[in-house]
C-alpha cells in the first residue's frame, strides 16, 4: 500500500526522460540535408520551425516502428527517478493518445530503460487534467496548464521563454528540488 | 475549455462498456466443451472459477489480436454516455497496462463504438489511484478502492456480493443516477 503521506510525482516521457528531439533532428537533417540544432529551436517547437511541407516527414518519423526504440535516456533520469521512488510514488504519464501507433514501442522502451517502475504506474493519456498527482514534470506548457497539481516545467528548447511555472533544466535540478 | 463546475466521470471499459465476459465464456465453452454461464460466476472471477490449468487459455484469448474487436457494446452504454457528455466531462479509463498487447485493439474498439469521445479523453493505466475524477464507474472492487473520488460499482457476476460502494446494475441505472 502507498503510505497516505507519500506525495505523487507524474513524469512525462518525451523530452523529459526520453530524448525524442535529438532523434527528430538527426532524421530531419539526414533527410533534408539541413543542419538544424537545438539552438535554432529556442522558443519554437520543431513542428513550427520546419516548412509546412516538411511536417508530414516529422510525423512519419514518430509513426515508424523503430523511432521510440532508438531514443536515448535523458542524462541522470534513471538514477534520479530510482532515488525519487524511495520517497515518492512515481508515475510515468505520456500523452501517447496523440500517436496511438507509439503505444507498444513506448511500453517496451519503458520496460527496457525504467524496469524499476512497475507497469501499474504507467499512464498513456491525452489531456493530463485527468492525473491525480501532486506534481507533474513536463516540457509541454499546455499540459502543465491543464494539470491540477503543481506543474514543474522541464526545460526543452521550445519552452525556454515560457513563464509561470517552477523550472528544472535537467535531472540534477529535479534531484535538488525533491531530494535536498 | 472545461467549465470548472463540470464534474468528471471516469468510465472503465471491460464489463462496463465492453462485454468481455461474454466473449470469454463463448471461447472457453467452445474450447473446453463446457456450458459455463454468468450464473455460475456469481461472486467469482472467471479466472478463479476455471481449473488452474485452464487459466493460460483465458489469457491467450485476451492476447489474441481479434479479442477486443469482437466485443459487444454493453446495452445503452453509447446512448447514455453521449447524453452524460452534455453535462459531465467523460474519460474512458482502462487498466490496459495489465495486457499491453491490447492497446491497439482497445483504441480501435473505442474509435469504432465511442467515436464521440475524443482520444484526448482516453486513459490506459494500471493503478486507478492516478485518476483525477469525481466518479469512477468500474466493476473491479480493487480499482474502486484505489480510486480517490467516489467509486460507483457496475455490477458484474464476480462483484455481486461486494459491498461498500454505490451500485449500478446497468446503464439505465447510470442514467438515473447522473441525469435524473
Amino acid at each position: 500500500m502507498n503510505g497516505v503521506s507519500r506525495k505523487i510525482i507524474a513524469v512525462d516521457m518525451d523530452e523529459v526522460i526520453a530524448d525524442a528531439l535529438s532523434e527528430h533532428l538527426h532524421r530531419y537533417n539526414r533527410d533534408f540535408g539541413t543542419k538544424v540544432t537545438t539552438k535554432d529551436l529556442h522558443g519554437k517547437w520543431l513542428w513550427d520551425y520546419v516548412p509546412a511541407d516538411h511536417q508530414n516527414a516529422l510525423m512519419q518519423y514518430m509513426l515508424s516502428e523503430d523511432f521510440f526504440s532508438c531514443l536515448e535516456v535523458m542524462p541522470h533520469a534513471q538514477r534520479v527517478l530510482a532515488k525519487l521512488q524511495t520517497r515518492y510514488d512515481i508515475f510515468i504519464a505520456s500523452a501517447a493518445m496523440e500517436v496511438p501507433s507509439s503505444f507498444n514501442a513506448k511500453y517496451r522502451w519503458l520496460a527496457e530503460h525504467f524496469s524499476f517502475i512497475p507497469s501499474s504506474r504507467v499512464v498513456f493519456c491525452g489531456d493530463k487534467s485527468i492525473l491525480q498527482a501532486d506534481y507533474l514534470i513536463d516540457d509541454n506548457p499546455r499540459q502543465l496548464r491543464l494539470f491540477r497539481g503543481e506543474g514543474i516545467m522541464f526545460t526543452s528548447p521550445a519552452n525556454v521563454f515560457v513563464t509561470g511555472f517552477k523550472r528544472v533544466n535537467d535531472w540534477l535540478d529535479v534531484e535538488k528540488m525533491f531530494l535536498e
